[in-house]
């Protein structure tokens, strides 16, 4: 969900990064990228600290070597830790620049095969954590989406970015970005620059995504600032949609979009949804799948892209009892969270205990903090540090009217706070909105278990009298009193009890009326009502898939010294969960009996569902571990008998030896999360067998 | 991948569909609908006695009671058999009409929770059959693709319908479309046409796939049809492409599309993914993601949509050895095939070894072979009935100038025999198209053990020569000569031996200019080469997910009678692999301890990974089954004691009495394929606790 509402803008899962490129200026003011309409509409005094205490207190993962995970703690260091990160990405086809060898598409990427396993692995984890865990629905909704449910959600008129055009070339730019630019330039280039400059340059910065069109476009003007490759002029700034459009069907008549998000497929199916469940609250529905965002100028790699995975969920709960069951299973947690009140003190994010951010108002409600913690877990149970980690509140400016409360889940990484997942209370505004358009009522209901008595106002007209009247006006007339609003009809009373008589404007008739005491009576009656109809709030946690997975790409890459102290070998520590290939096969020496006994190793871990790589060709053992744990591979079998073999972990470098017909289910057990290497160390012999700096004996054979 | 050729064109993955609305006209001829690239040019024979023979040896599903799935027989019959189908299918939420509440768009369907469900299930089993157990190289690429990419692959120029429009509202027609269906209508409603009539009507249907524009035109014009609503003139046929068109970025100036395949996405990788695969044929690449065909007038339900999943892969394999190494492990299947001669000859499919299908010709090699058994495999394991499910054999002029073989796996439902799977070889087509359009060679090389002798034609210009003849021109010249192909440089040599000169045409020059004996010499000459450079031939399985569950839906749903003679209940007969939710869990009575057993239950399965339903409302036993066999869950645990509960199988209704400790570990064992339910039976003892037409005696308390 983006869009909250054509006048108070928010962007919830636009996914909102806060960059830090130089120290300087990022201690001194927020630098945030955020869609024009998620701009906060005061300064915040983001202290950054926060991220420095996070990566000063950062531990290596066990039994991996000093890790230099981008804490080098300046711009350049963090700039050299990504691109080592990268390259490395790069190089092992984790991801691909698409259609690389017509040149490519800004903004669209490929997962190569082990990121499209990553993927794959993270997605499906997902469903098991959410989906099966809480019983969710989950549905599946195209991303062809018709013109008029993106207009009832807000897109079509509010998804937008500010963009300026080179006036010769005609070459598009987010109008912020360029001013930012400017701004940070002038202030790495010229030391000189006045103190008062420098705080002017500053405060821009800081309150870019305040800016209205006219303001970015006078700023534009006031520096002078051209188009960047040819100084030539540049238009005023004028906002551009960000939706991939198209036309559905042959006629060219009917517009539609690729979605922006799946969001709106779910609140569309709310009633059939609702229906399915037993016409009960609260459930929870979900979604999977690709979103577009036909971004002005994508930048910052895989983290602003024009095609990525969503995965979202609609929690739908009635507004009057927004508590958990389940809330219980993670009072205890502790974790770091940035409240409101501690963004706008200029203090730092700090350590809270879940249930006491509830129980004392941080956290609006119950289920708000459920999906909280169970995002945590999440994210944590994939490989993400805890300690880069934090849940910030939406400040108010930053919430739409209608929105209860908002939380992001921001993952530190060389590129700062990034925002992965948004956890927010919605309200009731989705479900409204498209009733409000498709006339359907997207309602809920609670039975009473007896029926309760109310007082309704009740508008009766009399006939008689207004026939006498208003002759052939009457049935106008009738029905504009009928329509009346309670504020109407109570303010007509009084009038009709002070004056005997009114005057009334009927719309219909184009005139003002005289009602009199006579022609109709409005009383509150005593009423038995059987149920009450509402509609049902939504809580929202909306996970941007390629963030995560970008973030847990940096969380999880070290490097450790090879055979020589200047040989750097890259690892990507991935938790055996997410790990694109689970084990790899190798006989140490190539003949014929050892490579019998990895094909039948390799059929076993095959028919358990177990992705892992043989590898017969005698290449030394220790540059096939290399290039093994460069793509996070946790264990390798190495065949060095024909009873039993040795099973090495990835990060300690350990090995116990396991006899052939238990390696297949070992494996699987630690896989699958049942056993944590230490048991296996524990129920197996140490091996010392296969040396990892020395070469295969064969290899020069 | 479905656009073949510019010249011949051929729609293997448009997933063709033989429909046969009426048996009357089935019986004479093929009334196909196909893209207008894919038109087959002569009339093909169908003999659809297949069709009834299949239905009538069809037998129900062990333990099943007889189902009369789809044997109706009679066009009425099948249609009364899809509407139970769909009803059950739309109100239990297998899937739902997009945007249902804003009157929905043509052509988009959602899946419900548990359509959602099965889903998931086929595309985990695909990845676990092919992905992993082929160790095929898996990628994720964009939908979002550039104009460059789908102008190279012919989808720009050749991707069309011919459509008609209503000349005074716009309305648009499939031309195919409306000529079958007048046609049809005539040959229904009158009863007393001439018979050289008949034939004449059934001959346009049956050739409809092989008409130019104009000659659709020309039948319209003739038979005087006009727009179906409105009887308006109808414009000639002109071809509409169906791919969606976009813009990406802000400038409007980069045409894009959304794909209607992923197949591209692969191809353009080739490059990367040889080298991932250590610079190795053959290898596989797989890809799932959604594809998007802008359909001028979407029919026939689920079968044809404007967006959909494909499941592709993308064998690369070197033109000269298409043997398989793992072929003998299919060789022995036994299925039903239609080669080309039987469509050819007017006989039907018949069942053959696949073994000798190979080895006598009729499949051309051993990988698309192997692959035909491996769909075979996919299929009848996700439940689709044997006798249901024939692989056809393209016709020659179905298939592109370029294809080695296509065979497509046909599933007979209500709508006919329904393409769903498309195996083709495609030779070197995709790889050449995209290396002739990017410059960027997609090419294989093979590294001979010793260097091989091979004789080489070489032309050597003598710059001297050519300089005095050709002065400022020389450059020009020189190059062209050495451009000249193979065929050229041997006619011209030909010619100098025999003339002492040659007349050249030089392109750049625009002129014919003489070649000498002195200018130039061409020689065959021995070199050692190291390597055999070559582009690989692609054999392509491509698998439609939507049609495949959407027969699966048919072949899986039967009824059966309920309390009273008249009731009949629905079931799917999902095997558990597929099945939405794997089981449920009931308290036989209401009251708190089985409550507790149930709940202990359900959180075992839980975290075991199993998808299920607990129900604590207290319905009856009946009404539960009745409504879980509805949405095809195979197992249901009811709780009647603390100690011990019942396991019921859907389909055969028997029950077991299982501990409650082995619960969880039971339905896992059934679930993941590792017992069967005769296995169970065999381990637990029969129960007859809770019979299913009784009320729960609680029910009315």
């Amino acid at each position: 969900m983006i869009i909250e509402s054509p006048i108070e803008k928010n962007l919830s899962s636009s996914m909102r990064i806060s960059i830090t490129t130089s120290l300087a200026s990022a201690l001194h003011s927020s630098a945030k990228t955020t869609r024009s309409l998620s701009r906060p509409k005061t300064l915040i005094p983001f202290s950054l600290s926060t991220m420095a205490a996070a990566t000063a207190t950062e531990t290596p993962a066990p039994g991996a070597p000093a890790a230099p995970a981008g804490n080098a703690g300046t711009a350049a260091g963090r700039e050299a830790f990504r691109q080592s990160v990268v390259n490395t990405l790069e190089r092992r086809l984790f991801y691909i620049p698409s259609f690389k060898i017509y040149r490519g598409v800004a903004g669209l990427y490929d997962y190569g095969p082990p990121g499209c396993a990553v993927k794959s692995n993270v997605l499906s984890f997902w469903r098991q954590h959410f989906v099966l865990e809480e019983g969710m629905l989950e549905v599946d909704c195209p991303c062809v989406t018709p013109e008029v449910v993106l207009k009832a959600s807000g897109h079509v008129d509010k998804f937008t970015d500010l963009m300026v055009k080179d006036e010769k070339t005609g070459t598009c730019y987010r109008a912020d970005h360029l001013l930012k630019d400017f701004c940070k330039d002038k202030l790495d280039k010229e030391p000189n620059l006045a103190p008062e400059k420098v705080a002017e340059l500053n405060h821009v910065i800081a309150t870019l995504d305040d800016m209205s069109a006219e303001q970015l476009g006078a700023k534009i003007k006031e520096y002078g600032i051209t188009a960047p490759e040819t100084k030539n002029q540049l238009s005023d700034p004028y906002p551009f949609n960000l939706m991939f459009q198209t036309s559905i069907g042959p006629t060219g008549l009917s517009t539609g979009y690729m979605r922006p998000e799946t969001a709106q497929g779910i609140f569309v199916n709310f009633k059939d949804l609702y229906y399915y469940n037993g016409n009960k609250l609260p459930f929870a529905a979900a979604q999977i799948g690709q979103a577009f965002r036909n971004e002005i100028s994508p930048r910052q790699g895989l983290l602003r892209v024009r095609e990525f995975t969503l995965a979202e969920i609609e929690h739908f709960v009635d507004p009057e009892d927004k508590s958990h069951p389940k809330f219980s299973d993670v009072a205890d947690l502790k974790f770091l969270m940035f409240p409101r009140e501690e963004q706008l003190t200029g203090k730092s994010s700090t350590t809270l205990r879940l249930g006491d951010a509830v129980a004392n108002g941080t956290i609006n409600n119950e289920t708000l903090g459920y999906f909280i913690g169970r995002v945590y877990l999440f994210l944590t149970r994939l490989g993400i540090e805890k300690d880069r980690l934090r849940f910030r509140q939406h400040l108010p400016n930053e919430m739409a009217h209608y929105a209860a409360d908002c939380w992001d889940a921001e993952i530190e990484c060389s590129y700062g706070w990034i925002e992965c997942v948004g956890i927010a209370d919605r309200s009731a505004y989705d479900l409204k909105a498209h009733t409000e358009k498709s006339g359907v009522a997207l309602v809920a209901a609670e039975k009473f278990a007896e029926p309760r008595e109310v007082e309704k106002l009740v508008i009766t007209p009399s006939k008689k009298d207004l026939g006498l009247a208003f002759k052939g006006n009457q049935k106008m007339v009738l029905e504009a009193l009928e329509a009346m609003s309670e504020a109407e009809a109570l303010e007509m009373k009084s009038k009709l009890e002070t004056n005997g008589e009114a005057e009334f404007q009927v719309c219909t008739l184009n005139k003002t009326v005289t009602i009199t005491n006579k022609m109709v009576s409005i009383n509150k009656e005593k009423k038995k009502e059987h149920q009450r109809v509402f509609t049902p709030s939504v809580i929202e946690p909306s996970f941007g898939i390629g963030r995560i997975i970008y973030c847990l790409y940096e969380h999880c890459f070290y490097t450790r010294a090879g055979k020589t102290e200047d040989e750097q070998l890259n690892v990507f520590g991935f938790p055996p969960l997410v790990a694109p290939i689970k084990c790899t096969v190798f006989p140490l020496v190539k003949n014929e009996q050892f490579d019998t006994v990895a094909r039948a190793i390799s059929k076993e871990l095959t028919s358990s569902g177990i992705s892992h790589i043989i590898d017969v060709t005698g290449t030394s053992i220790g540059k096939r571990y290399a290039r093994t744990d460069e793509i996070g591979v946790p264990l390798a079998v190495t065949v060095d008998s024909t009873t039993t073999v040795t099973i090495r972990e990835r990060d300690s470098k350990s090995q116990v030896r396991v006899k052939i017909a238990e390696v297949a289910s070992t494996v699987k057990r630690l896989v699958e999360g049942q056993s944590t290497w230490g048991d296996i160390q524990w129920d197996y012999p140490a091996a010392h067998g296969s040396p990892e700096e020395e070469n295969n004996p064969e290899e020069n054979a």
